[in-house]
């Protein structure tokens, strides 16, 4: 038997045991990317754009021809031409010479920079007064100004945004090399449950831990195989570990927090593969397992929905992170709490909580509920954490609050 | 022609012609739901759970017979049975009675109290000592604890996280009304335009905004439908929207940034619709468009990637919000920025930044770069806002940093 460890322990044993656990790669079309993580570092080896382009609507000049100009006494330019979108220019400028380029268009030859054309006007007969100075790179893009060869756009690791997949569009990557999103089996366990669309009978509740626990995971990036209801007993948890196990690449197991069950959890990974921790000092959540079985985690988690839920959104979030090689993502914010929350012997208590703007400050209203309770959580505008050496928090505390 | 407004004008107008928006309901099973916007309140018709419950493994006891009892001296009880999980307990227990029951199982009647079992000893014979007085209601939930009939345990407009999922399924809910995801329809526009896959001949350049406007709409909770890219012309545009906005609840038309083009899309709008707004006082991002054709959204965004990009991250997604019936979510954090950013005469000014901790200290570097590049943006960690009323910031000002 293992000693109970505290959350910090329990995340350093993930880091440390799970590390090889990195998922495989796959090549995915540009529009399937977005929120996917990135396999690898991408380096430019073209330019973008490929010729030097004007941001503005107006006219290319010899920046020189310009200096001195004004309103009252414009440079007078004779306009060579028009350069069309999306083809070359084929105008080269020279001294005295402009050319009209619309915005995105390319440069001709002989220009270095572009006067807006608010800051033009047209005499007729191919005449342009200029009617303000330009520096040379004015309203310019140049060539490889976005990307040049060899310019690493991307690393590895990322969590690809909006704007990382146009920066990937304009490289052309109409593919890119994603990590695979590992495939997370759930199993729950227990005589009580029945399945949700089923009204339980006398003693019986609903399994809620498969739905939850496989929304949970999709969420941090990986793919729920929901492997159903089993009931109690070693040889039925043992075969639907062995069962299940090569069709995905870490494994939750909920229920079994009785006494007895969670000895069978146990035992069953113990005989399998290896126990790396019994009991995590925190509330809710305490009769949690880690495990590996060949190369993969198996996690025991509280059967209580609340704890079950706990236990993922902290433990399974960073397994699911280095399995993704990813850091794990979660936003927090500053709160002052409402209520005193007391403290809980030596374990980290963790609290759900309402937040509110009063007199333009964000506060936090703890939900208090017996563990278990699943609906007290539901609703909730995220969660804060009171360590386990502390004596509570005082009402008027600032809190950090896990924002969901 | 409209004037030029500001980027608070320009939300408001959404919020004002766009609230009659928003999207059917559909109902999906449990398991799609997570991330999906609530379409109505969840109130509760049954009891969850539906008979009083233990939350530890222990003795089930009248709390009365164990006042006063102690390590020294326990109260001895009789063990009328032991409770099987998922069935109801069968057993009745009068004073000087105890029963075994697991966690989650039922407490049997006459019951009003679990003694953990680390707090007993049984001496054999069906007698077992209890060594610690338990008040009456300890370890027990009651029936009815987590939802009771006409509790509403959720409300329409919650974005479902984890543990929303474990509430409804906690309530048997095993298909739920959402609202349904707006189809977006995406348009780019411009001659200079060649597909991602195609490799860019003279002058031309790829359509980055296609996959990057789709992937941020499927962000903010929305549909992407893209439409493709579409040459310049009055009457192309024009017969790209009439073809295309009946299959769409919104359409956006990235491109056209150049003064003609602008001028075409908003002609069509006009002919068509309503112009509701021409040009936002922001940077980058200004040749902005906003209209209405029928009761459909209809939004000009610039050509320029990175200008595209926060009217996107700005008002699309407030839009799509609108749409969905939630308030637009973004996550932020304060920072210190790391050097001096100028203002922009008049116009707010949007920057991306790359976080690091310096001295335990969150701070933001400034992504430098000519408006439209997108790569400057790609690998960013956020951005922020210098107000269009300001000096600029300072080295070391804090700031409010969108997270990406």
């Amino acid at each position: 038997m293992l000693n109970v460890c505290t959350p910090e322990e329990a995340i350093e044993i993930i880091r440390r045991e799970f590390a090889g656990c990195s998922t495989d790669t796959e090549l995915l079309p540009l529009s399937s990317c977005v929120g996917r993580v990135l396999a690898e570092d991408i380096t430019a080896n073209e330019y973008v754009p490929d010729f030097d382009r004007s941001t503005v609507d107006g006219y290319a000049v010899r920046a020189a021809d310009t200096f001195g100009c004004s309103d009252a006494m414009p440079a007078v330019l004779t306009l060579r031409g028009i350069v069309s979108m999306g083809s070359s220019s084929g105008i080269v400028i020279h001294e005295g010479e402009c050319a009209y380029v619309p915005t995105g268009g390319e440069i001709p030859e002989g220009a270095d920079a572009m006067v807006m054309i608010e800051h033009s006007e047209s005499y007729g007969n191919e005449e342009i007064g200029i009617l303000k100075a330009a520096a040379p790179g004015n309203n310019i893009i140049y060539r490889g100004d976005d990307v040049f060869p060899g310019k690493t756009v991307l690393k590895a690791g990322r969590v690809l945004r909006a704007e990382d997949i146009g920066a990937l569009a304009a490289l052309g990557m109409s593919e890119v090399a994603l990590k695979k999103r590992p495939a997370i089996g759930i199993i729950s366990t227990g005589d009580e449950l029945v399945p949700v669309g089923k009204k339980p009978g006398a003693g019986q509740v609903r399994d809620v831990n498969s739905d939850m626990l496989a929304s949970s995971v999709e969420l941090f990036g990986a793919q729920a195989k929901q492997f159903g209801i089993i009931k109690d007993g070693y040889m039925r948890l043992r075969s639907a570990i062995v069962e299940n196990l090569d069709s995905c690449d870490a494994l939750l197991i909920s229920g079994g927090s009785s006494v007895g069950q969670m000895d069978s959890t146990c035992a069953v990974i113990e005989e399998l593969g290896t126990l790396l921790l019994h009991g995590i000092a925190m509330k809710p959540g305490k009769p949690t397992i880690m495990g590996r079985i060949g190369s993969k985690p198996v996690i025991g988690l509280p059967g209580h929905p609340a704890a079950a839920f706990f236990v993922s959104d902290i433990f399974v979030r960073e397994l699911t992170a280095i399995m993704l090689g990813i850091a794990p993502r979660s936003f927090t914010a500053s709160a002052l709490l409402t209520e005193a929350v007391s403290a809980n012997h030596g374990r980290a208590h963790y609290c759900g909580v309402v937040l509110s703007e009063q007199d333009g400050k964000l506060c936090a209203r703890p939900v208090r509920s017996k563990s278990g309770l699943i609906s007290s959580l539901a609703g909730c505008d995220g969660y804060f954490c009171i360590p386990r050496d502390s004596e509570g928090c005082a009402k008027g505390d600032e809190i950090t609050v896990f924002l969901r």
